[in-house]
């Protein structure tokens, strides 16, 4: 059956389009491995049911999603332009219908499995193509989800689809996202490969870490080495911030020469068929100070601690919860700002997915969960991290990045 | 007088802050060159006041501002941690107050050069911090004006700041970036940097362009030659496509071996103190096909038109025109599938500012206004370009680019 479920005649019409050989990307497109989709449609028929089946349980007569990732999750579309908007409209019966920019109608094609699309032109107002759309369903629609916390969808798209529809309207940003929390065997293949690139890019920046280049050389070689191996392009370039500059940790190369005796802070995240992982270390140039030794340390207990803590059903409030009273222990709790990891996964400008270990968090992991787990210390004046990726099993976790856990000597 | 006006007690302390050594930027910060500010303060003066003198004709008695770039553009405020809540809020008689995560603290010390800040924990709702912070503005808004069409503004957090404010909610998404198209010398500077770091990358893409490498390995070069040159991260990494993929334009590397006879798309994008520089040219490999040289020609025709256009007082409408008509006098028409170009400036995530040439857009230009001119031709199954930075001078236009208009022929 097909994911969106029964209803007749669209259905039949539906189904004829994808069972079309010439028109199923696994079966000939011509350039698959390029262009085609990087799942099965097996795994994307399935992901589609999840979400029509959730739609029923919560009353949604429609949904309405922005975030790229959960386009290309659904269909496998992907364009990197991605702050015009993109829209994919689902209604339970019908195919669903993707609304994007005239000149993305080509990459919809080539790297979408579903067919129905309405595109419009740059001197119409976007919104109000997908107002127009969302019209045409008010025999049906009563009640319909759209994504109020997504970077995606602005208040002046929502106004405009409020203007259009007389309907309920309620938040449903996590609909998709809840699904894309868990990832399959065939996601962690790529997340596993992604994180082979970002230890590449970590090495690589340690090895360039030298008095008389600057954060710069240092970005270079990062972002070579882990492209050169296989990285797509991430959704965030390398953080690197070198001296003082490492006390930012959110904090990109602006061509600070390196100095003996600094701490060189260095994240890399990389990218396989959009799926990301990314690791934080910090580099040492010349013998290592005895304080930010002693922070690592700390970071190193927390993050262990950490992923000692994850197993299925206990919450990410109780993984925070382990990270902090290790840093605590250590005594130095007053330089832990930030929750102790993330969701990872798909992204276009951003990896960071909506479920975070932090305090007041109670959703409770599942086996296929990704995290990043950063404790990051800063006195505003230096930072020092260790971060690892981690993937809950179904009797704990497994680290699936593999560099030494202390501050990395930068040669000569 | 300090920019944000003359209330008199809240004033007298502001000057205080600004006027002591210890805590501007241009004064005392021990390391000025790379933590702090682009420009001087006057030119930051200038630029709240321009805000606060159009807020008041708008009849906005305060005003939220959410975009990266706003906040950089006002107050020298930079964090690559762009999609967790950053909101400069604007109240005239009264110093800026910024909130952002309390990682970013540090960040806002060390960059920019107001002081009034507000943070919130990872556990706390961003959007219920700062509807706080604005519901103690409730004796004296009556009218306040919201980003609503501003990536970084969710419906979500205007739901909530509605909860807590009564008043008037306008849409003010262009009342700082109406400025920021116009750009002055200093910011010129960075911007013709800019295109000296994105003309590097172009050739080491082109040079790299060779039977048997990927598009990974163009990409790397591209990436390492802009960024050893001196270019800070881009908002986007290069857009890059060869062969079929060529005709996608917003394409990023994926592996795809290069063959004799490839069209390879190049477009990449420079920085520097995030102001922007973006070129697109076409590698050929081997000999140039007929009809991609055809198109090329068109483009060219098509760019250079464009500028011939520019000057104050004209539409932007007018310059997609000239354009248009010079593709549709080359009999290719049917390919070019959106706008001519868009202006380019400051970026975290995206470089592309909210003044497009395009059809219906009746926007005068203005003397320092810069534009990036992207003609490019797509039958969908292969694209070329050929693109142009051009700043609006006193009396025409300037191309600041200064590559062949050619297909350019990749090495052996």
């Amino acid at each position: 059956m097909l994911p969106w479920g029964s209803r007749r005649g669209r259905t039949r019409r539906a189904m004829m389009v994808v069972r079309d050989g010439a028109l199923d990307p696994l079966g000939a497109t011509p350039d698959q491995a390029m262009t085609g989709l990087a799942f099965t449609l097996e795994e994307h028929h399935a992901r589609l049911g999840k979400v029509v089946a959730e739609m029923s349980a919560a009353g949604l007569d429609a949904l309405v999603l922005a975030a790229p990732e959960d386009l290309l999750y659904l269909t496998g579309f992907r364009s990197m332009d991605i702050f015009r908007l993109q829209a994919l409209v689902i209604t339970p019966g019908q195919e669903p219908l993707m609304v994007v920019r005239k000149v993305a109608r080509s990459s919809f094609e080539r790297t979408a499995w579903t067919r129905r699309v309405m595109t419009y032109a740059d001197h119409e107002d976007p919104g109000a193509v997908l107002a127009a759309a969302l019209a045409e369903l008010s025999a049906t629609v009563r009640r319909i989800g759209v994504p109020k916390r997504s970077p995606y969808f602005t208040p002046y798209v929502l106004e405009q689809a409020q203007a259009a529809l007389a309907a309920e309207w309620v938040d449903a940003t996590t609909v998709v996202s809840r699904h894309r929390w868990i990832k399959s065997p065939a996601e962690l293949a790529y997340v596993r490969q992604a994180c082979r690139y970002a230890e590449v890019a970590l090495w690589a920046g340690v090895s360039a870490c030298r008095p008389g280049r600057t954060e710069n050389h240092v970005a270079a070689a990062m972002l070579a080495a882990m492209v050169e191996a296989g990285s797509e392009t991430p959704a965030k370039n390398p953080l690197l911030g070198a001296g003082p500059r490492s006390a930012l940790g959110h904090v990109s190369w602006e061509g600070r020469p390196i100095a003996a005796g600094d701490v060189v802070f260095l994240e890399p995240g990389a990218c396989v068929r959009r799926y990301h992982a990314a690791v934080m270390r910090c580099a040492i140039v010349g013998p290592p100070p005895a304080e930010q030794e002693r922070w690592a340390r700390a970071c190193r207990h927390a993050v262990n601690a950490a992923i000692a803590a994850m197993r299925p059903g206990v919450t990410a409030a109780s993984v925070d919860r382990a990270c902090r009273e290790a840093i605590l222990a250590s005594g130095l709790g007053g330089l832990f700002h930030h929750r102790t990891g993330y969701s990872i996964g798909l992204g276009f400008s951003n990896w960071i997915e909506d479920l975070s270990l932090r305090e007041g968090e109670d959703t409770p992991l599942e086996a296929g969960m990704v995290f990043h787990v950063v404790p990051f210390l800063s006195d505003g004046q230096q930072g020092v991290a260790v971060s690892e990726m981690a993937l809950v099993t179904e009797d704990g976790a497994e680290r699936l990045t593999t560099l030494p856990q202390e501050l990395l000597a930068a040669p000569g």
